[in-house]
């Protein structure tokens, strides 16, 4: 632990997958980046992080990540953890950069890249992949962990360690199954908007032979296409398999209700983000009218691009969502995703996190794995998102079976990206970009 | 209106303002900044706009505007504002940005500065300050002007194009005492929390001696501290004038509780910022208990860091704000700044718009008086922020007499600055910085 980090390097990283249509949504298209950072010390070892954004977006997020590297550089491992809090806060609440917050967007995705490096380095130093380092990380320790202000009106420390001790039992045996059968996931490569109708059944037909069970579509366009790709995969799937949609934003709160009545015919798992992030108020009363629709079998779910814990208190205080979909790179990195997961464990709400875009999945695996271990417990309801791309790129890549996530084995947070894809997708000066 | 902007210019401008304690809060400190946006155009004509930031957080911003600024030039003035809602999703809605936000944060604050730059431009060619601009368009070119995307459940175009149409009724008259009184202000530049005792007092018996009857504080220090500068200032001020608190966000939702208990003392007229900005249900829990507190005499205010329209829509659903503090250069420029100011007026709470930093004294002035011409109509419960700094910056400084401000003449939005501040100010190669 007692090893400095000399240097802070940013790439920006940026992979072609716009003209394919591969992750076009609602409202979100271009080329697939990482805003990727290297944290060098002087034992040799490398933390890696990065935030994920969308083409033109990496600049800002480089640039952010520029103007907070300074809190990380210079600082040992065991001076950061023996605090972490403060250390947490030396980003989130730097004075200059806070007006730009705050703890939301560019400048927290910055933060999140930083202190994930972080994570990712003491992970590696102790030679434990990073869902072990949490999972056996004492409950005082892991509370440390958490920065609680604004969001003490929902959870405490004291019922945070309560968790976190119930979670210490029968640990070994959740262990011991998710070893031998892997995480449950479900695929969003089935259904972009970008897909034409033949394709969205041959990747459907696909992934069901693959064994995938749950599979999420796109939603957003005009409601009879919606509804025209949504019979086509049910016709697919069959009746057991489940169903998800995602409105990535673009409805009205009514309009949302009213396209939901339509779309409950396929019989929806959930709808996701039907409205915009920030309108929790909405998000409840889509909600309140999704159950009624459905008689409770369809919930909604939203959380890739809620800007932090404060958020995600509301919605579950809200009763808006009955699936929290963390995000790794959107909040300010670990220390953040720990108070989500507890705070969605305190209100019986299951994590299923959003992955995708570049590195998401090899991040996301470590949370989930750490969630069943040490705080939700159980598999109920839990899936983490699975999307086929780019995994190529990381040294130690997601592997699947039977669309299940099999427990990563490496020691770090599975964070670091091969320098031959670094240095191949780099913008501008990469030879894909040049 | 043939006009078209050939190019724009991010300056990245900063006062050395951090070393004097002025502004300084609980959360924030550094060096005032402005990422200043200039357009130039093919008719000799320069529209002028600007992002308020805090010292190092201005690259950022700037890096912002750059990835945005090409939705801008090569455009008319006359293309721009006839499908304001299109050119304003060009900025919000870019597929390749919008993951950054959306519409929060460095992203929505780049943008606020290039809008703004395009309404000075359209008003300057107008040959009219802004506020008269606004209050002399047609009631369907404001209602056009707006994006009711995800605020029809609060608010739509018909309800907001009543409200206007109704504005216009005793306008003139309304134009007439403005133009003779000009417009109610108060105070903040008396209790920052940088500042000793004595200083606090000095600056307000000066302050009430120039006429002000208003005058807000900075709370959020050690809760005793808070109290005896509250207590210097009401007993500076006597028992009639208004006595504002800003706790810049520092409590959580259950110690702002306590904290007010404690400062009812000296009866407040509101808690501005009690809690995190992105906490509604916390904001409205605050409300409901100081409301019981004070027998309904002091309220809570907030907005000065509010992310956007979607927020505000809920802060009044939730009735958890009694004063709303519309943020001219925070959310997505004058077009945003239009629904939430209709949407105050809905919900019938007084707009109060912030004001400080760089620049936003001269900005919100003119949203001010728009606001009472054509919408809020009475001057009931509204006050302009003000703070004697920076001003001489600017070519159409803000005046106030007897703490009031007069009205705006120039045209345009009152947003360009000395060319020889940009100069000397400029990071880092101006004089000052070098």
């Amino acid at each position: 632990m007692n090893v400095t980090v000399t240097a802070v390097d940013v790439h920006d990283v940026r992979f072609p997958t716009a003209a394919a249509g591969d992750g076009s949504d609602a409202i979100n298209r271009g080329d697939y980046s990482a805003t990727y950072v290297e944290l060098h010390t002087d034992a040799g070892v490398t933390g890696a992080g990065f935030t994920f954004t969308n083409g033109r977006g990496n600049e800002i997020t480089c640039a952010a990540v520029r103007a907070l590297a300074h809190h990380v550089t210079g600082r040992t491992v065991a001076e950061i953890f023996a605090d972490p809090v403060a250390f947490w806060r030396s980003l989130t609440a730097d004075v200059q950069l806070r007006w730009l917050g705050p703890e939301k967007g560019v400048i927290h995705m910055a933060t999140g890249a930083l202190v994930n490096a972080v994570w990712d380095l003491r992970a590696k130093l102790a030679g434990k992949p990073m869902w072990r380092l949490l999972a056996e990380l004492p409950t005082d320790e892991l509370v440390a962990s958490v920065d609680f202000r604004h969001i003490t009106d929902a959870l405490t420390p004291d019922e945070a360690g309560a968790i976190l001790d119930k979670g210490l039992v029968g640990l070994d045996d959740r262990l011991a199954a998710l070893t031998r059968d892997g995480f449950p996931s479900y695929t969003t490569s089935v259904g972009w908007l970008g897909y034409p109708d033949d394709k969205v059944r041959a990747l459907t037909r696909a992934a069901y032979a693959q064994g995938w069970r749950a599979m999420k579509m796109k939603v957003g366009g005009a409601p009879a296409d919606d509804l025209r790709r949504a019979r086509i995969i049910r016709s697919e799937i069959g009746p057991d398999a489940l169903l998800m949609m995602d409105a990535n934003q673009v409805w009205d709160v009514d309009e949302a209700i009213t396209n939901m009545a339509a779309l409950a015919e396929v019989d929806p798992y959930w709808i996701e983000e039907p409205t915009h992030a920030d309108d929790i108020l909405g998000h409840a009363r889509i909600a309140r009218a999704v159950t009624d629709l459905t008689g409770g079998r369809c919930r909604v779910a939203t959380g890739e691009v809620a800007a932090n814990r404060v958020i995600f208190k509301q919605l579950l205080q809200a009763e808006a969502i009955g699936v929290m979909q963390i995000d790794a790179c959107r909040v300010g990195g670990v220390n953040e995703v720990l108070a989500e997961i507890l705070l969605a464990a305190k209100f019986g709400v299951p994590v299923c996190p959003h992955a995708g875009g570049v590195g998401l999945c090899e991040y996301v695996q470590h949370l989930a794995v750490f969630d069943h271990l040490r705080v939700g417990t159980s598999l109920d309801g839990r899936m983490v998102e699975y999307v086929d791309h780019l995994h190529e790129h990381f040294t130690d890549p997601v592997r699947t079976r039977h669309g299940r996530y099999l427990l990563p084995e490496a020691p770090g947070y599975s964070a670091t990206m091969k320098p031959e894809s670094i240095a191949t997708y780099r913008f501008p000066d990469g030879p894909v970009w040049r």
